[in-house]
């Protein structure tokens, strides 16, 4: 059995070349040249510009195919659909292979991983490219340099695989973070879908204000509700696959957002300016400004 | 008595030249040539600095003997400074004159202008620069062009005082908007005050989080707190003078982050999608994008 490390020849299944997938196999045709990439993408045109960009060595529009004849297989296509590939991969997948996925959310994806045979070796991944891949529309070998890259074992990955899920985001110019499925949907639910989702309700209450207030709004609103709604499709897949992390997350921010109510309440002027000289330190701290 | 819409010799008082006083009266020497603008500010580097750039034709030490001079005072500095001084200005002016503050919030200045006999005619003001005055250190006369200026009037304005007043804003370049104290302060709680806030509590759960939670906060978070805790002095004042209008907003947005926990925890997957699809759209119409 060939290992995610393998530095011999190997065929590797890209599913869904788009940015994230498609950066993804241009840097491993950099980074593993005795590889051969096979890509498939659900939209034809995205997987004729991968090929015509270089991306991978060849292109088809069978699935099925693409993943039956793989050593090593990367799913990359929106949650919701790693969720529906993992689920019919025994049948497709009829000896061994690795599979890694590149989704934003982990738990489902692992337990889906989970029902899986053992020779189908399997790690769930996460790449946080995170507003870099904002501006970006075009695959990039570099999408990933100096971002973290998680990785989450599921019941039955073997050391040797998790070492090559490794190595693989390692080459890619990530920085390998090894977390629990659930841990690591806690985390971003917290770092990552939270500060996501705080614009949302200024946005409804702004909608519910008359004319004359909404008149005011200058750009300190503006700023602050930018980006909201952003990514429809991705966004979706994320509230769909981590409600109750997410739930949590928000749990924690409305207590801190009840003591700020408190201390408007009861509060001394002295702690109403040690809240803000605090945020203004944390916030200084974080943006590194 | 003079008129705030006087075109004759006029002395007018601008208590505080730092970026907002000191705009307000580079642009009045412009507009209105007959006046003699004095200034005071309690940095006699800020005084020195008005002088040296023109913004004034004379500057003072003396704040009773600026005041007690002056046909017209605008109080221009932070908003506990200008309620000290309105509790005081009925011993240090002993006639007529007309007096407008711009501080960023107007209940409070207007109860106390209410308490000031009606020879001194009051009217409170509010010059929206908002981030505008976030990249801009120098006073600038530009610095209203085509912003909203709230006025606010007071128990005993009168007709000709307020026109006077709304004269007085349109020569600064301003959209002039009348509205009640309390009004004002409300809507700019939601608009303003709010959006300043809703950050904070994203750095309080986050100062909680495990040290490997922290390290996987990229880009999306960090553009969420960034300025939470700008200008400290100006917010702090906001705070103290508008708790229970701050209160009200919060109350509003923590109505809207419970209906989306709600959703989180039963909506449908449907709902979940019209949830980020209308933030989208009205995101884009608030911000023209």
């Amino acid at each position: 059995m060939k290992a995610f490390e393998s530095r011999a020849a190997c065929r590797a299944a890209v599913i869904g070349v788009g940015l994230i997938g498609g950066s993804l196999a241009a840097r491993l045709r950099r980074s593993r040249p005795s590889w051969t990439i096979v890509g498939y993408d659900i939209s034809p045109e995205a997987g004729e510009r991968a090929l015509r960009m270089g991306l991978v060595q060849e292109i088809t529009p069978d699935r099925a195919a693409a993943l039956a004849g793989a050593d090593v297989v990367i799913l990359a296509p929106p949650v919701s659909a790693i969720l529906e590939i993992l689920s019919t991969l025994e049948r497709e997948i009829a000896g061994e292979a690795f599979v890694i996925d590149v989704g934003s959310t982990k738990r489902l994806v692992v337990e889906a991983m989970d029902r899986l045979p053992e020779r189908i070796q399997c790690v769930g991944g996460h790449p946080m490219t995170g507003p870099a891949t904002a501006g970006v529309s075009e695959p990039d070998a570099g999408l990933f340099e100096g971002r973290r890259f998680v990785v989450s074992r599921t019941r039955t990955t073997r050391v040797a695989t998790l070492t090559g899920a490794v190595g693989l985001a390692s080459d890619l110019g990530a920085e390998v973070v090894e977390m629990d499925a659930a841990e690591h949907d806690a985390a971003v639910a917290l770092v990552s879908h939270l500060p996501y989702l705080v614009p949302l309700p200024l946005l409804a209450a702004f909608r519910e204000a008359n004319e004359t207030t909404r008149s005011l709004a200058a750009g300190g609103f503006k700023s602050r509700v930018a980006g909201a709604g952003a990514n429809v499709p991705m966004w979706w897949d994320i509230l769909r696959t981590n409600r109750a992390a997410i739930r949590a997350a928000l749990g924690g921010y409305r207590d801190q957002l009840d003591r700020i109510d408190a201390l408007l309440a009861n509060g001394s002027e002295e702690e109403l300016r040690e809240l803000l000289t605090g945020a203004a330190r944390e916030a200084a701290e974080i943006t590194g400004a």
